[in-house]
C-alpha cells in the first residue's frame, strides 16, 4: 500500500516572487528532482547550460516541439520555454517527485493535460510576492537593468499575478525560511495523498 | 486576499491508530478547535463530560437528531455518535480550523454533505496502524479488557481499515512524533488552499 507514484509539483509566480529559489532549494535538499526547462532566450551572466536551462536555438526548439517531446510550452516575452517529457515521466513512474518552475500558460497546459498519469501526479502552487512595493524592490534589486526594463517586468508580473485563482495552493511570500517551510509542508502533505498510492 | 474560511479536518482510523491522540494534540497546540462529539455510550474511567464527549441519553440524542442539530452521525458498536453543527459551522465561518475525530460512516456523510460551505471546508485523513501485529499490541495494551473484547475490537479495526481508499490523505502511523509532524504539515499545506480563500 505504501508504494506511490511521484508528484509533479508545478510552481508558478512572477519574477520577484522567489519561486525559482524555492524550487532549487527543494531539489538541492533531495526532496524532488528539478525539471530543467528548455528556452530559446540567451543565457544570462552566470547561467549554465543544462543546469539552469537547456538553451536551444529556435530551430531546435520547434523541431522537438513538432516531435511531441514537450509536456508543456509557452511563449514568454517573445521567447519559447518548455518542459521535456523526458525530464518528468520516468521519474514520476519510479516514485520520484519532480518540481517544475513554469509560467501560468505552462501550468494551464499541465492542468488540462490528456495524460491521466500527469493529471494524477500534478499539484500546483502559485507564489505571490508580499506586496507591490516589495515586488518592485525585488525586481529593481538586481541592479543590472534600466528603469524601462524594470517597469516592463513589473507590468508583466502584475499581469501574471492575476492568475493565482487557477491554482490549488497559494503561498504569500514572507521570508525565505517561512516560504520554504510552507513549501516543504506542502510536499510532506501531498506525499500522503491517496490518489498517488499505487495499487498493490 | 489572505482572509480564509476554516478547514474542517476530518480524521478517521481504527482504535489503536492513534488518531484521537493526534487530534487532541493538534487542538492543545492551538492549531485547531477540537469538535467534541456526542455519544450515547457510557463514559470510560477518566472521561469527562463536555471534554472527551458530550454524553447524552439515547432520548436526548434522538431528539437533537430529529431537530437537525447534527452535521453527521453514526452507529458504532451499538452506540450513537454524532457531531453537532454548533461545534463546527460558526468557527469555520470565522476562519478557525476545526478537527473532528469521527468514524468512517460519519466521514462519508461529511463528504456527501449538501452544504457547500462544509464541502469547501472539509479535508479528510485516514490514520492507519503500522501493521496488524502493532495494532493488536496497541489494542491489547490497555490491559483492561478480555481476550474476547480485544478480538472484537481487532475485527472492527480491520473492517474499518478497508475504507482508507475513500479518503484524500493516508497517514501510515509510525512514531508519535513522526505522525504529528505529518499532521501539522498537512494542516500547514491545507491553509494554502486557494479554494478556502474568501473573496476580498
Amino acid at each position: 500500500m505504501s508504494a506511490r507514484t511521484g508528484m509533479l509539483l508545478v510552481v508558478s509566480g512572477p519574477s520577484g516572487s522567489g519561486k525559482t529559489t524555492l524550487c532549487r532549494r527543494l531539489a538541492d535538499a533531495g526532496e524532488a528532482r528539478y525539471s530543467i526547462s528548455c528556452t530559446t532566450r540567451a543565457p544570462r551572466p552566470g547561467e549554465v547550460n543544462d543546469r539552469d536551462y537547456h538553451f536551444l536555438t529556435r530551430g531546435e526548439f520547434v523541431g522537438r516541439l513538432e516531435a511531441g517531446e514537450f509536456l508543456e510550452h509557452a511563449v514568454v516575452h517573445g521567447h519559447l520555454y518548455g518542459s521535456l517529457k523526458t525530464e518528468v515521466l520516468s521519474h514520476l513512474a519510479a516514485g520520484i517527485d519532480v518540481v517544475m518552475d513554469i509560467d501560468v500558460q505552462g501550468a494551464e497546459q499541465i492542468r488540462s493535460c490528456a495524460d491521466p498519469d500527469i493529471r494524477r501526479a500534478a499539484v500546483d502552487l502559485f507564489v505571490m510576492p508580499p506586496d507591490n512595493e516589495e515586488l518592485y524592490a525585488r525586481l529593481s534589486g538586481r541592479g543590472t537593468d534600466s528603469a524601462e526594463t524594470i517597469a516592463l517586468r513589473m507590468s508583466n508580473a502584475l499581469e501574471e499575478m492575476t492568475h493565482w485563482g487557477r491554482y490549488t495552493y497559494l503561498l504569500l511570500s514572507a521570508t525565505r525560511e517561512d516560504d520554504y517551510a510552507k513549501l516543504t509542508a506542502l510536499v510532506t502533505a501531498e506525499r500522503l495523498r491517496v490518489s498517488r498510492i499505487s495499487p498493490a
